[in-house]
């Protein structure tokens, strides 16, 4: 479908709005300040989004478009099961990497930054994760239903697992720039696949 | 030993000087700024730090000061092995539920603000990254020695992934505020030990 004028115009704001985040932190973008940067009119802004906090939820929302572009729908392309969840880690990787290279994931940082700002950011973040959670363990659970993982796999336990293998690799190359960081994760996927967390596990 | 004078005036700015960059974040912590919330004297403080650099990376150093003392020795009195792995599992989750109560954790929010600020700041959170993840690795090591792990266990991929835990533990937490993320990386850690990652693993 063609996209109108009104649209381009947002999603180039958007563009702008994203890279000025990913400088500042969300928390600094503002409608005036994107308005200086970008060479726009600050009433075309103000046309748009009204509100810095609806252009701050904007600016969220747009990157995450763009990870479900680049990485939810690839990996959707993969045959449900394994080979699809190997698939969507892989190109989180991938993205990852691609953020840090251009100055860091705006979704995760806004984490870091909103997380004790009660609010509609914070709302907006926390829904989202609950969200991608969810979706993780619809992952695990698909590739369960497909007899490639026992039955009685803890797929919301794999989910928070998997999580975890993304954000280490994230961290830690982030602060030490190897590369190593990406295949750990992807090793610690492997383990998962072959010895996955089980239902009804006791606490020690 | 008793400390002097000097000492505990450097320790109560430092203090002052964690809470406020938990409250603004690390970057935003000047001698200035800090001056005016503590009701200190300006000039006091550049006697005690000198320039804005030296202040964060003393209230840095200070807080995993904090960390050891809170969380590391306290596992140390454990039996080493997987008792002591375990004791700095738990320490370490109740470390950040409490950080969180506070307002963050402001090592990790450094991580997440200065990553891409080359610079002493950046130098001394790797610096630090790199001998926890070895910190985490020595702990693995010497639960394989006690025959507790496997001789072949990856203590590097151990200690990334049980890092990873914590982090998604940590985020998960701070933006949905349920504990059940604490128990998550606890059972995660039982699954690590139950099923520890191999040397000599294979890439699919």
């Amino acid at each position: 479908m063609a996209r109108s004028k009104g649209d381009l115009t947002r999603d180039s704001i958007l563009v702008a709005g994203i890279a000025l985040a990913r400088e500042l932190g969300l928390g600094a973008v503002s409608i005036g300040e994107l308005a200086d940067r970008a060479g726009m009119s600050k009433s075309g802004l103000f046309a748009h989004f009204g509100a810095k906090e609806t252009l701050q939820l904007a600016i969220l929302d747009a990157t995450l478009a763009q990870f479900n572009n680049e990485v939810a729908r690839k990996a959707f392309q993969a045959p449900r099961g394994l080979a699809r969840l190997r698939a969507l880690f892989r190109g989180w990787i991938d993205w990852g990497l691609a953020q840090q290279q251009e100055g860091g994931c705006p979704v995760l940082s806004a984490a870091a930054e909103f997380d004790d700002r009660p609010g509609p950011i914070r709302d907006f973040l926390a829904d989202t994760q609950r969200q991608w959670l969810a979706s993780l363990a619809k992952s695990v659970q698909l590739a369960m239903e497909a007899g490639e993982l026992p039955a009685d796999t803890d797929t919301d336990q794999a989910a928070f697992e998997i999580f975890g293998l993304i954000l280490s690799g994230h961290h830690n190359y982030r602060l030490l720039n190897d590369l190593q960081f990406g295949e750990r994760a992807v090793v610690g996927l492997e383990r998962l696949i072959a010895n996955p967390p089980r239902l009804g596990h006791a606490l020690p």
